[in-house]
């Protein structure tokens, strides 16, 4: 196949084991550009993009999500080099729509680059919570915006699982 | 840039006005595969394709949205010259968030094959409405899924319009 971005939509798949080499500058914001580029209800761009590389406010966000949902301690979004996380206005009504476009960007970007990217959901409907709010804050997420999605980011360390895809869900009607 | 992928990512727009020009079976297969193997939660893939060419099912879909909107007659979803609508179990907690990516890389696999697109919102919450399910019926979606989005897809009649894109929305944590 001659056209990249295709082959890079059809080969794309999640990654959850990352190598501990680092995501430059640069590739981050490329990834970061993709995401801005996002298609949004109306253009509304109501969303941030948080690029969190920091280990120590990456963990403490990980340990009040386990202690909220009753994980482990070693529940770590798979340790990823980089988290992207994706917050949006919670009184908007296409906020979980203009996020998942962003998140596939960002996948797509990170896939075209060579690094591998898993969707991490745990936030979904606890940012409410008073010291899971409390991290946001601490990472400047604004309180008007809750997450809807995390993209963890690094370079893979195996080759990513095959995973199966359904047939018969195509249907053309000419 | 020598990353066709990104340069996709970064150049895709949303176009509203499609020449004449008929997609072929074998672009619509492309773009068709491209939504199957977007991620989904756990793979779930609850969602199903529909590619509609019919432009006689086309306007009557139209016009059971229209009269439920109260919009005009004249409304047609920009005349494109397929129309992809994304369907999902209603009773599936992320099936906004799996048709959003579906429909991403929709437009994205179009952009890349030269054809334009753009998210068509109008069945949101109104797909249980009778005289639309009676039409979704007959276009074959399962009673159980309803419409989370349709890609307009056409030739482009002109460039896309340029829109802005905030600045200050990406945030580096190191």
């Amino acid at each position: 196949m001659n056209n990249e971005a295709l082959k890079c939509i059809l080969t794309r798949r999640s990654v959850r084991s990352f190598s501990g080499q680092s995501i430059g500058r640069e590739e981050l914001e490329k990834i970061a550009e993709a995401a801005r580029l996002a298609p949004s209800a109306k253009n509304s761009q109501m969303w941030k993009f948080t690029v969190l590389q920091n280990k120590k406010l990456m963990k403490k966000l990980a340990s009040v999500i386990a202690a909220q949902l009753g994980r482990g301690d070693d529940y770590d979004f798979y340790a990823p080099d980089t988290l992207i996380i994706v917050s949006c206005e919670r009184d908007y009504a296409y906020n979980r729509e203009d996020c998942a476009c962003a998140l596939e960007n960002i996948f797509l970007a990170a896939h075209s680059l060579g690094i591998g990217s898993v969707w991490i959901n745990q936030l979904n409907g606890i940012c409410g919570v008073p010291r899971i709010r409390e991290v946001l804050t601490e990472l400047k997420i604004p309180s008007s915006q809750d997450v809807y999605g995390m993209a963890a980011l690094g370079y893979p360390a195996e080759q990513a699982a095959t995973v199966e895809k359904k047939e018969g869900n195509v249907e053309y009607i000419y």
